[in-house]
C-alpha cells in the first residue's frame, strides 16, 4: 500500500458529470490499495467568472480580497467531489488550503507555500478516508487567504506530494502525456514513457503546455516523482523524475522538439561595446514588467555591437517603443525588429554527453533552406530563432532527422 | 463616534449594482462618523444553486461537506464588498467566520454560535478600516466549517453586535420597518417605531417573516437593540429593543396583528381523559420530524376528551395518517382534520395589565359572524383559528377595533 498524490484540473471537473467521473477514477486507486490524497482545481470557467465579477466591482480588485473571492472556486469544488465520492462508497473529507494548513508567504495573487502541517491529512488517511485538497490556495501567517497564482494547483499537488513523502504525484490532464513534439503540428510525434526534471522544464518553458513550471521546478528540488496522465482514459502516461545519470546505450539523444509561436525579437544595432549597455537597454523593459525570453549579443570588430533580444509578440509593440525612447541620444544606434519569428528548440539531457548536436541540427535547418537568425543553447537544449513560415517545415525535419517518430527507442544518428 | 452593525441580506447584495449601493450606504455611516461592521449573506440565489449542486452529486449531501459548498456564498459577496467600498475610498477588510473567528458547536446545516474572537476586527477599526463579515457561517473546535442555518446571517450579525458592545445592530432588508399587519391584507397597516423582544418574538413566529426569531432571542439574551430598516431608502425603520417597562398611557394595548395562512388541525375526539395520552398521540407526529404550533386540549364530563392541534398545511396529509395509525386501537376514538384554516394572533406587551383585551377580541369577531375554532392564549398573545375565508374579515375588523390605523399613537378603547 503506497501514498499517491492525484491532482484533477479544472476541466477534469468542470461538471458533476466529470467529478463522478474523477470519483470513480479515485476510487480505482483505492481498490488497489493506495492512500490517496486529491488536489483539485475550480471548475473550468468559474476562475474567469469570478475575476469578471471582481473587475467589474473594482478596476483593480484589491489583491487580498481578490484571493477570498477566488479561493471560492476551488472550495465548491473539493465540497462536490467529497460528496461524489462518499455517494460512490468511499469515505472522503474535504480540506481548504487554511484547513490543511498550507502556510504561504503573504504576496497575495501569487503567493509561495512555506510549510505543510500534514497532521489532519494523516488522520483522515489512517482512518481510510480520501482527502481531498484545495489546489491553489493557502493562509498566510495571520490568517489570511492567499492564491498562488494561475496554475498553481500543480504546485499545490507537488507540495503535498514532498510533506506527505508521496510515492508518486499524479497530475491528471486533458492529454495523456508529453510527446516528443506537438502532434497538430508533428502527427508522428512519439509519445514519451519518461522524462527528466530538467528536460520536462525546458520543454515546459518553451511551450509545450503541459505543467506548470513552477510545479516542475517543487518536484525537482524534492525529487517528487511526477507522472502526467489523462483523466480520461487509462494510459500510464508520462514520468518525470531526476536524472538517473546512468547514460546507457538507449538514452536518446533529444528528448523532444518544444517550440514556441509567439515570439518578437527587438535588435539595436552599433551599440558602444562597453559595460552596462545590456542593463541600460533591458532595464527600462523588465520595469514594464515586460518578460524577456532569449538574449544574444555579438561583439563586433569596431568597438560596436548587435544587441538582439526576444519578447512575446503582444509586448513587442510596447517593448520598441521603449527601447527607441531609451537609445535616441544614442549615437549611431538603430533599432530594428521583427514579430513573424519562431523558437524551435531542441531538449534532451542525452546532449550533454554528445558533441555534435548543435551542429547537426544548423545542417537539417540548412538542408530545408531555413534561415536562422538567431541562436542560443544551454546544456540541455539548442533554440534557434527561424522566420515563422518555416516553423512546421523545421519541427518535421529535425523531427525525423533525430529519429523521434517511432514507437521504439530513438536511434542514435551518427555525428 | 459610535459602533453599528449593519446586515444586508440577499436581496440587498444579489447584484453588482446593489453591492454597489450597499457600499454607497455603509459609507453614509462612516460619513457620520461611526464605525462599521458589515455582515453580508449570499446573492439572492446563490445558496439554492449551491445546494441544487449538491443534491444533484449526492441525495443526501455530507452535512460536514454541504457547509464546506454553502460557506463559498457569503465568502464571495464579503471580497466584492469589500473592494465596492474600496473602491468608494472607503478602506475596507473582509472576513470569513473562520477568520473572524467565530466558534460553533459541530451541530453542521444548523450550528449555533458559542464564542466571536474579536481581535482582528477592533484592531481594523481602530485603523480606520469598515470590517465585512461573512454572515451564516462559523467554525468549530477542530477548524470545520460550519454554518448556522437558514437566516443564519441575522444571527452572525446579532452576535458580533454582542460581541462588539456595538450601540446598534441594523438589518437591512426590503421591507422599511416592522407594520401592527401585513400591508398587503390591511392597506391602513401602521408603521411602528418601536417594539419590544418579546412582540418582536410572537410576531415573527406568527409569519410577520421580518427576522429571524433566533436573532431576536439572541438579540433579547444580549440586549442589543435591533433596528429593521429598508436596505433602498432612508427611513428610520423599527427599533427593537427591551421592554421599558414603564408603561406610559401612550404604551398601546395592541402592538400588531400576525396571521398564518399555512395552518391545518388535526382532532382526535373521544380520547380516555388520562396522562400520557397527549405524548402517545404527539410523540410519533414529532419523531418525522413535524412541527406542531397550537395545541389545545378539553376535558369532556364523561371520562374521554377531544384533542387538537395545528401543523404546517404541507405536513396535513402525512400527520393525518400518523395520528389514525397511532390511535387506531383505541376504542371510541376518531380522528377528524381541516387544512382550510387561518390563525390569528394579537400582540402586544400593554395587554399584560388589561383584562378584557379576549373578550373584545372575540366579541369583534362575532359580529362579524366569524366562528372561532380554537383559542390559545399567552401573556402577550391571543390566537384564535378560523376558517379560511374569514382571514382578511378578521384582521380588518381587528385593526379597526384596536385603533391600529393611522399615524398617532393607537386610542385605548374602552372595556
Amino acid at each position: 500500500m503506497s501514498l499517491i498524490v492525484q491532482k484533477f484540473g479544472g476541466t477534469s471537473v468542470g461538471s458533476l458529470e466529470r467529478i463522478a467521473h474523477v470519483a470513480a477514477r479515485v476510487g480505482r486507486s483505492r481498490e488497489r490499495g493506495d492512500d490517496v490524497v486529491v488536489v483539485v482545481s475550480a471548475m473550468s470557467g468559474e476562475t474567469d467568472r469570478l475575476l469578471g465579477l471582481a473587475r467589474s466591482v473594482q478596476e483593480r480588485p484589491a489583491p487580498r480580497e481578490l484571493d477570498v473571492l477566488l479561493s471560492t472556486g476551488e472550495q465548491v469544488t473539493i465540497a462536490l467531489l467529497a460528496m461524489a465520492l462518499q455517494a460512490a462508497g468511499w469515505p472522503a473529507r474535504s480540506y481548504t488550503g487554511h484547513q490543511v494548513r498550507i502556510r504561504t508567504d503573504s504576496a497575495h495573487n501569487r503567493a509561495r507555500i512555506v510549510h505543510i502541517d500534514d497532521r489532519h491529512i494523516r488522520a483522515d488517511l489512517a482512518a481510510g478516508r480520501v482527502v481531498v485538497v484545495a489546489g491553489f490556495q493557502g493562509v498566510d501567517e495571520d490568517g489570511n487567504i492567499t492564491t498562488l497564482g494561475r496554475g498553481g494547483s500543480d504546485t499545490t499537488a507537488v507540495a503535498l506530494a514532498a510533506a506527505l513523502r508521496a510515492c508518486e504525484c499524479r497530475i491528471h490532464t486533458d492529454v495523456d502525456g508529453v510527446y516528443t513534439t506537438d502532434p497538430r503540428v508533428v502527427p508522428e510525434a512519439r509519445h514519451l514513457e519518461a522524462l527528466t526534471f530538467e528536460e520536462m522544464l525546458e520543454l515546459a518553458s518553451l511551450g509545450a503546455k503541459v505543467l506548470q513550471i513552477r510545479a516542475v521546478e517543487f518536484a525537482s528540488k524534492y525529487a517528487v516523482p511526477l507522472r502526467v496522465l489523462s483523466t480520461f482514459d487509462d494510459g500510464p502516461g508520462t514520468l518525470i523524475g531526476p536524472d538517473p545519470e546512468d547514460h546507457s546505450m538507449e538514452q536518446p539523444l533529444i528528448s523532444g522538439i518544444a517550440f514556441n509561436r509567439d515570439e518578437a525579437k527587438v535588435t539595436v544595432m552599433g551599440v558602444q561595446d562597453r559595460p552596462g549597455v545590456a542593463f541600460s537597454i533591458l532595464g527600462p523593459v523588465a520595469e514594464e514588467n515586460i518578460e524577456v525570453d532569449m538574449i544574444v549579443q555579438n561583439a563586433g570588430a569596431d568597438g560596436t555591437t548587435d544587441f538582439t533580444f526576444t519578447v512575446h509578440r503582444n509586448d513587442y509593440a510596447r517593448t520598441l517603443q521603449i527601447v527607441r525612447e531609451q537609445t535616441s541620444q544614442w549615437e549611431s544606434s538603430q533599432v530594428t525588429g521583427d514579430d513573424r519569428i519562431v523558437k524551435i528548440s531542441l531538449v534532451g539531457v542525452g546532449m550533454r554527453s554528445h558533441a555534435g548536436i548543435a551542429s547537426r541540427m544548423f545542417r537539417v535547418l540548412a538542408a530545408e533552406n531555413i534561415n536562422i537568425q538567431m541562436i542560443s543553447t544551454s546544456e540541455i537544449k539548442i533554440s534557434v530563432v527561424v522566420e515563422e513560415k518555416y516553423l512546421e517545415l523545421g519541427v518535421r525535419a529535425l523531427h525525423t532527422a533525430f529519429g523521434l517518430e517511432g514507437n521504439g527507442a530513438a536511434e542514435h544518428p551518427s555525428q
